[in-house]
């Protein structure tokens, strides 16, 4: 499969109307139909590809989620951290339809739908995975121990920040990632997030 | 108004159908006449109560929260949080129909209503408002510093209790709480959660 190809053609063209029809629709009104009415793929071409409208949404949003909000490693724990901050609330407070949609597929009563929740759980591996480069250079740059559990690091910087957005709804901004993350370093250079 | 009296009856009585009615239908299907019917309390005389259905939700969801999850100081910090922390877990795991019908209502769609969204503003500045008396009592035993930001310590406990509740969907129990409240207080205690 070349990058430029037909088939990455075809792939662009699924998942960004997937995107929309969930952003005009919600997940209850997204079909493989609706799909492949705004798409221009025929609707056979998808299911043989996807099966499923969960299995496109899945895909849809993970490239949505990465190409918005990438995993990177600059070199300083620090400064990874803030910046990993910064771009969580940055996507929660989009107000770009795209990502609304998405967003709210997620976090609605949508996400009650075990197939929702098994999407969830597999992006959430995902990130978590991803995130690890950063945990695992900071401990090659001797600047975390070695047994940091990134995992739970990095939850001390998303749960906040979720927290702000779905609890208690208070407002998020740059101060908000910037000291969630200072936390969470002050945090575990003190002996929290330690592996076993 | 005498806590044994009519009025207090009434309010048990109107408050409890509330929480029945919110448990069968949904806050969508909520209406004050549905509540007097249940409670048997005439719809008038809850109207000049208390004005709207949301108003009695707030006050029966505020009274079930401080019932099932007191704040309580104890005379020890580590204890405290952990006790506050295990409630927590308790209140959102908990298969009583009335708690499960209270939680699905502050975290499901309803809770975009912006009536639904100022109850809980309401309720979770009430709770921060008592959960200081856990922090003040640990800062006049010393065992935090003066300076210690209730809001932010309290919400260092909470977030990543609702994060997996609502955000990763993973299992929660005694044992996560003990360690959230752990890593909460390696946190205040290494120079975290400080006012200003």
């Amino acid at each position: 499969m070349r990058a430029g190809g037909r088939t990455a053609r075809v792939r662009t063209a699924v998942l960004e109307a997937a995107l929309h029809e969930l952003a005009a629709g919600g997940y209850a009104a997204l079909s493989i139909e609706r799909i492949a009415e705004r798409s221009g793929v025929h609707k056979t071409t998808i299911y043989r590809r996807w099966q499923s409208k969960e299995a496109v949404l899945a895909e849809a949003v993970g490239d949505l989620v990465e190409s918005l909000f990438p995993i990177q490693v600059t070199g300083e724990i620090d400064r990874d951290l803030r910046v990993f901050a910064r771009a969580l609330v940055d996507l929660l407070t989009s107000d770009a339809p795209l990502v609304v949609g998405a967003v709210r597929a997620l976090f609605s009563d949508a996400a009650h739908d075990p197939r929702i929740a098994e999407l969830k759980r597999e992006l959430y591996a995902r990130r978590y995975d991803e995130a690890r480069a950063i945990v695992q250079a900071a401990i090659d740059r001797s600047e975390l121990p070695p047994d940091t559990d990134t995992r739970e690091l990095i939850g001390l910087i998303t749960a906040p920040i979720y927290y702000r957005f779905l609890v208690t709804q208070e407002p998020l901004d740059h101060a908000v990632a910037d000291r969630t993350a200072a936390t969470a370093l002050i945090a575990v250079r003190a002996g929290a997030c330690r592996l076993g």
